[in-house]
């Protein structure tokens, strides 16, 4: 299409300065960069410390600053008196807002009423910030109200279980369950910053320790034999206080935990590629972690994932018998389930179809081909779950679901 | 940090084969790339023509394509049969949801009842598209569904309005109202390609027309004064035929507006920058426009809030009596209002502390320094709102409400 065709005789008459080409076709292309610090910050809530009033945007030249602090009633219960004298110490003028942080608070009304509190305080669109302290449900929620309302408001993280420190709490990811669908609603929105203090973990029920035990026992088994090591040989002195501890060697395992995690993430922060290592585990949980009946937590319900997909590789070749034997060992050594009356062959097979939905139409499922390495599978049959169920049961030994409180 | 204060002696005993450097800072960097098309196609629904059938996902080699089409009621009224035609010859496989197109629809419940059809139609992630064809406000809802569900899911605009086809249809933004809050919740989320066919207009109503005019006059006063001549030669013949002609000079009223449009947006996609000369006449109109009563159109909306910047910016001697005096008449004889009973003094003043947090504590306000050019405005007083309100009510001549259909 040229200018002549638009009728444009009239106009270059009339002495137009700028007259374009009239290619009706546009590309747009640009690009946007996102960058922000994940730091493991000892004595966070010290008032001589200035990393978390940094993050609020304290500087030399600005005193005057307002920020929203979003909480859960265990960081209430456990902390508000310390973040109180800390903010107070650094003279920021906080408005509160209380989350739950249940998987069942994880929900579009929880995000919407945290907008809510954003709107009465008045908050600046991009220099009053969300300061997210909590768990995983806390930072999932409060990052998607953050990243949804006026379409970006910048926010900060602050995990404080071993879940949110080493997995939901340092990616870009936000979301709320839909009905019984895990995560069906949500965004990529990065914090400005993720501050790490493996202190807050000395308060965490055993449970809870567990939970996040399992995305570890994941990151060592997609990638990282020295963890699955480090791990197998300090199982039992896992627990809370020794996770918190400065020079443990269970800080290492924190440390190379949040290390592989980020090396997975930092290439594919938006899920470009749906073959993803770290969604080992996460293949059929999603549609069974919300069913169960007692509820598991995330971590239970990916474990029992993984020990399926542990059968599954075994069973395939891909994952020798003292492997297999070693990880399921290693799991019920942490406290972990390996089975549950929720996953059984037809449901796992329902799962499955409902994930290959959310893997673009493959099964994308991340086995491990030994420990510490992973390839994946877009074949598996009803009769490989089958057996991959077999299997596991005939190597549960020491779990006992009751003991874990 | 070194590795020895970590306790790794045990460690490296083991031959562990990969010591990490135990620096407990991490930097998460990455960049998205977001690309979309928008291109002006005619006919586009006749069957002969491929384009929305290759935007659905059809291929030489992939004839096998299922799509979720959002429509609203006027489009199924006008087009409906047009386009179930249309995807039969191309064998597409739909499924349709119908969302409200009025301003009052323009909620959170509408966006999540649209995941709820992704949900039961069980739409792929990736492959299988969402195809939103509207105005502003279906563009709107189904972009803040498709941007959330997943986390993501890829959709197509076919903007039918004059509003959609040069401005709310061709950016990235997505968005609802939120109680009276005008698009306070919403993302940036682009679409894969936008499809523009001039021919849809020919079934606006007029007022719709006009309401689009504005926006269109609003780009001819921040950047192209060879469009507000065009405007100014043209706007007895501006309606909604002679807009969906070829080769009239309206054609190029179309393309100007749209390059403009583009022109502004791209270098700001995600509005890192704040100045931005597109919010003309969105300084008041966001806090006012859905409070009027009756209820006024965006556009109009915009038109009165751009009346009282010219007044502005004239009593500032930024912009002369004769440019002043030139704009306030094109927008009356495009019939736009200028002015509106809720556009008085003391809630503009309200509406322009709402926006300055919007902005992030400054006003911003884009005024015209001469038809074509902006410059932005944060020291407005109240004084001056109230003088730019006596200027415009001087300089109405023409405009009756009552005579808009």
């Amino acid at each position: 299409m040229n200018g002549d065709s638009l009728g444009l005789t009239n106009l270059r008459n009339q002495n137009i300065s700028s007259i374009k080409s009239y290619d009706p076709n546009w590309r747009v292309h640009a690009s946007q960069p996102v960058d922000y610090d994940v730091r493991i910050i000892r004595e966070l809530l010290s008032p001589s410390n200035s990393s978390l009033a940094q993050a609020c945007g304290v500087s030399d030249t600005n005193q005057n600053i307002r920020c929203l602090v979003a909480i859960d009633s265990n960081v209430q219960a456990f902390y508000g008196e310390r973040l109180r004298t800390y903010f107070e110490a650094w003279r920021i003028d906080t408005h509160w807002v209380q989350v739950s942080g249940d998987e069942a608070g994880k929900t579009l009304e929880a995000a919407m009423r945290m907008t809510e509190e954003m709107t009465s305080m008045g908050i600046l669109r991009r220099t009053e910030k969300i300061i997210a302290i909590g768990g995983g449900v806390v930072l999932d929620v409060v990052g998607l109200a953050a990243s949804i309302y006026r379409r970006g408001t910048p926010y900060v993280r602050v995990p404080t279980t071993l879940m949110g420190q080493i997995d939901a709490g340092i990616g870009i990811k936000t979301g709320i369950n839909f009905s019984l669908y895990k995560n069906r609603i949500g965004t990529y929105f990065a914090p400005e910053t993720v501050l790490i203090d493996p202190e807050f973990l000395r308060t965490l029920p055993h449970r809870h320790v567990v939970n996040g035990v399992a995305e570890i026992i994941k990151m060592a088994l997609i990638k990282d034999a020295a963890l699955f090591d480090l791990l197998e040989a300090n199982i039992a002195d896992i627990n809370a206080d020794n996770l918190a501890e400065v020079d443990s060697p269970l800080e290492e395992v924190l440390f190379r935990s949040i290390d592989g995690m980020l090396d997975e993430l930092e290439p594919n922060l938006w899920e470009q590629g749906l073959d993803r290592a770290v969604d080992y585990g996460h293949t059929f949980s999603p549609s069974l972690e919300l069913r169960a009946d007692p509820p598991l937590l995330h971590g239970e319900a990916v474990a029992i994932d993984m020990a399926i997909c542990v059968a599954l590789a075994h069973n395939r070749g891909l994952l020798s018998k003292v492997d297999a034997d070693r990880t399921l060992r290693l799991m019920q050594n942490a406290g972990l389930p390996i089975t549950n009356p929720m996953f059984v062959a037809s449901l796992l097979e329902e799962a499955l179809d409902s994930t290959v939905k959310h893997r673009d139409g493959l099964q994308r499922v991340p086995l491990t081909n030994g420990i510490g390495r992973a390839v994946f599978a877009n074949d598996l049959t009803l009769t490989e779950l089958t057996n991959a169920l077999a299997f596991i049961s005939e190597h549960q030994y020491a779990y006992a679901p009751e003991t874990v409180s």
